[in-house]
């Protein structure tokens, strides 16, 4: 017995029995923000980064990478391509975040929680993160629908039902 | 103006003077758990995934790369190593979260619940989350200290200050 883990239920529980496989959420999400450079230019776009060069100097790519992961991200849905020009410049084309990409928030946002915690110097993030609305500190949290924190010893997993046909 | 993007306030409003670098906590943390199969691999461990051989069973690795993996995850202080023997068999080890590899969860079921809603077929996971205790479904939030939910717009951002020296 551990109580450092999720608990498994049903049919999940003895492990031998299913493995997760290309079906899993994690994996699937991996396969389109698994990359360094993919997950930096969402960060960036979180903070409002927009522009080409930006990206490129910010997260520090080449031109190169920086052009084919905001392809690959927006041919993904994660951003949208709307053109724009500056006084006797050409067209030029700034990305935006969609929903889709906005979501990636929670996600982000927990490594930028984990990495503060764990991995910078003091324990000490660089940015403090807090709601506009209220000014309190921002966290990242694991919670369920009646409000409670939820540890991850207190995390049930189960196959999820079949939506009924009605 | 972009209501799809987080607040720079103070010295982090002219995104021109600042970049976040090798001192930003996603970047650390994607130095620590940036490849595809250290994710994978740290998924399983939240599952209660502890042998070598379920890893590379379960995450569908090489026996080199999950023993690269989880030497690395080692060495960085999220998995702990523990002796265990079966009868007649040579002592192997298994590997248990630690605090801080435990504290990755909100990070891993982010990608989690991105992937199920904008990846899985018909925006269904796989597998249900729910509190043990209550029964209610659960999901990664992003929240303030005072319990308010924070939608991207109205995070801020501002420099951290440094501790005060008392």
């Amino acid at each position: 017995m551990t109580s450092g883990a999720a608990i498994l239920r049903g049919g999940l529980a003895d492990r031998s029995t299913w493995r997760p496989g290309e079906n899993c959420p994690v994996a699937k999400a991996l396969g389109v923000v698994g990359t360094r450079s993919a997950m930096l230019i969402i960060r960036e776009a979180l903070y409002g980064t927009t522009r080409f060069d930006d990206f490129v100097a910010r997260v520090e790519l080449t031109e190169a990478v920086a052009a084919a992961r905001l392809r690959e991200l927006t041919d993904a849905g994660l951003l949208e391509r709307h053109p724009y020009r500056e006084d006797g410049q050409r067209t030029r084309y700034e990305y935006r975040l969609t929903e889709m990409g906005r979501d990636l928030a929670p996600a982000i946002l927990g490594l930028y929680q984990w990495g503060a915690r764990y991995l910078s110097a003091n324990g000490r993030a660089p940015l403090a993160l807090s709601h506009a609305d209220c000014g309190s500190p921002v966290t990242v949290n694991v919670t369920c629908r009646d409000g409670h924190d939820v540890p991850l010893h207190e995390l049930a997993l189960a196959r999820s039902r079949k939506p009924r046909v009605t």
